[in-house]
């Protein structure tokens, strides 16, 4: 599919690309660059990838599609370093939770004769690094992807091939329209995960315990979303930092109207807001996003 | 174990217990008391209950162990209906979520020769009705039992001992205790889940259709805990009001502290309050309340 593909960066993402087109055989030469010593030993040692860089520039050379599975605040310093060794009319893309601050990167470096089209896999645990990664992360999950202007088709479908053949299902949007979705099904609900978690955790010591030891009842699921990687959720609220705000202050403003019904003691007010979110989970199932088996069958112990 | 065992209330959590005493024989008889003619109609069909009580006098006269399985709403009615019908020395006990509001319901009551130990199985989906139930529902789950002041030693032993019988882990707390407990670990979040969900959920209708597509980054989960029995969940909030709506406040107040850092763009503050609820989960798994399987193994359609 492609004669060789370059992938800067194998944490989560990166490596579960690198599986991914591995098993599917979707490129004759893939190269790989990480600069953590870790990373690339451990992928060395499990015999996932033998053609690891160890200077970046020599990675992209005579690489038809080069992907940048990095945080976002490392985007800049690396677009900057490896331009002027990108192969004419190459692919460049990424796997990042944000698209608008990117685009205005590119605008600014003025990349010439490479196609940049951002991706962002939904795709990913709590986990981190290349041990957690799964060549079958991307499996029935959306990605989507925002061309820059003007961007010839042919590169738009290759890539869209290349996410389709590793499992995702393919969406095209705006970095605008990207980000404001994002902030709302995926942003802002890691802000409140965030939240809940350090409210509750601001007790005392003892009932510190009690609350671990008793968390399953409801704590327990946001301690999850609330594990993720710290630093690539930093530069995600910084690059989408104004529709998250925006989103907080709409959340407190219907948190304070549950309080409200809560102090007022009513009974018909809570009702209707505990009724009308139970909707919400019925489309989501029909939507095929979830499955509507209970949660209690997890495993325990 | 017991002579008698009566359910008054025959939903997932009734009729959860109702399976799991049936299963491990710690009666020689059960009678189940049900309002819903729907309800009653389906365990009998199902053979998972013939002695079916048409009258909720009739169930409990007898019985050993009475257990209350209602909304809390209900149980003021419901106790002040049977209680000269109840056996000397009848132990009798519920599954509510909140403690207080109970104990002062039969505090005024005055019940008298009966035994009232409170119980809260943590346990549950977010189902509704007995098609849900199952018998492991409490496998491996918390227990937290509240006897009344001046209760004798040997009926709490018995009820312990049921609840140790049918796979609970079981914690005997002061009402107290209890209700600060669960608004932290439960109530808060459920709270916070379905507000989430009801802001994100306020945006135009065609923004809504996107939002359900790409929920898989973090809404759904909030979703799952969202669509819990609005009726149950309304009682728990009427009665845990004032913990409630303290939980609330402390929440504003760190959600405005998280607001401030992402408006200032202070990146290290974000990683700061990122990095925090980190370890929150390791001590939710090393206390058993959790798996560290990660998420996305979860079942696609």
């Amino acid at each position: 599919m492609f004669e060789t593909i370059s992938i800067i960066g194998c944490g989560l993402i990166g490596s579960s690309i690198l599986r991914a087109i591995k098993n599917k055989n979707l490129a004759k030469k893939i190269k790989i660059f990480d600069n953590s010593k870790e990373v690339t030993a451990y992928l060395k040692k499990e015999n996932i990838c033998t053609n690891i860089s160890s200077d970046i520039h020599q990675c992209v050379t005579d690489s038809d599609l080069v992907i940048i599975a990095t945080p976002l605040s490392s985007y800049k310093e690396i677009i900057v370093s490896i331009k002027d060794s990108l192969k004419k009319n190459a692919i460049l893309t990424d796997t990042g939770s944000v698209k608008k601050e990117v685009m205005k990167i590119i605008h600014n470096i003025n990349l010439k004769d490479v196609h940049w089209i951002s991706s962002h896999p939904i795709a990913g645990t709590e986990e981190s690094g290349p041990r957690a990664g799964q060549a079958e992360m991307f499996k029935n999950r959306w990605c989507i992807i925002s061309p820059s202007k003007n961007c010839a088709e042919q590169p738009v479908r290759s890539l869209k091939a290349m996410w389709e053949r590793i499992g995702s299902k393919v969406k095209i949007m705006t970095p605008e329209e990207h980000d404001e979705i994002l902030s709302l099904t995926s942003h802002l609900p890691h802000a409140i995960a965030y939240n809940i978690v350090r409210t509750v955790m601001s007790v005392e010591d003892d009932l510190k315990q009690e609350i671990i030891q008793y968390s399953a009842g409801g704590l327990r699921d946001f301690t999850r979303i609330a594990a993720s990687n710290p630093l690539m959720w930093r530069d995600i609220f910084l690059d989408n930092s104004e529709n998250v705000s925006k989103g907080i202050d709409s959340f407190i403003e219907k948190l304070n109207e549950l309080k409200k019904a809560l102090n007022d003691k009513n009974g018909n007010k809570l009702y209707q807001i505990f009724n009308s979110t139970k909707e919400v989970r019925k489309e989501i199932i029909k939507a095929g996003q979830d499955t509507d088996k209970p949660d209690f069958g997890r495993k325990k112990n």
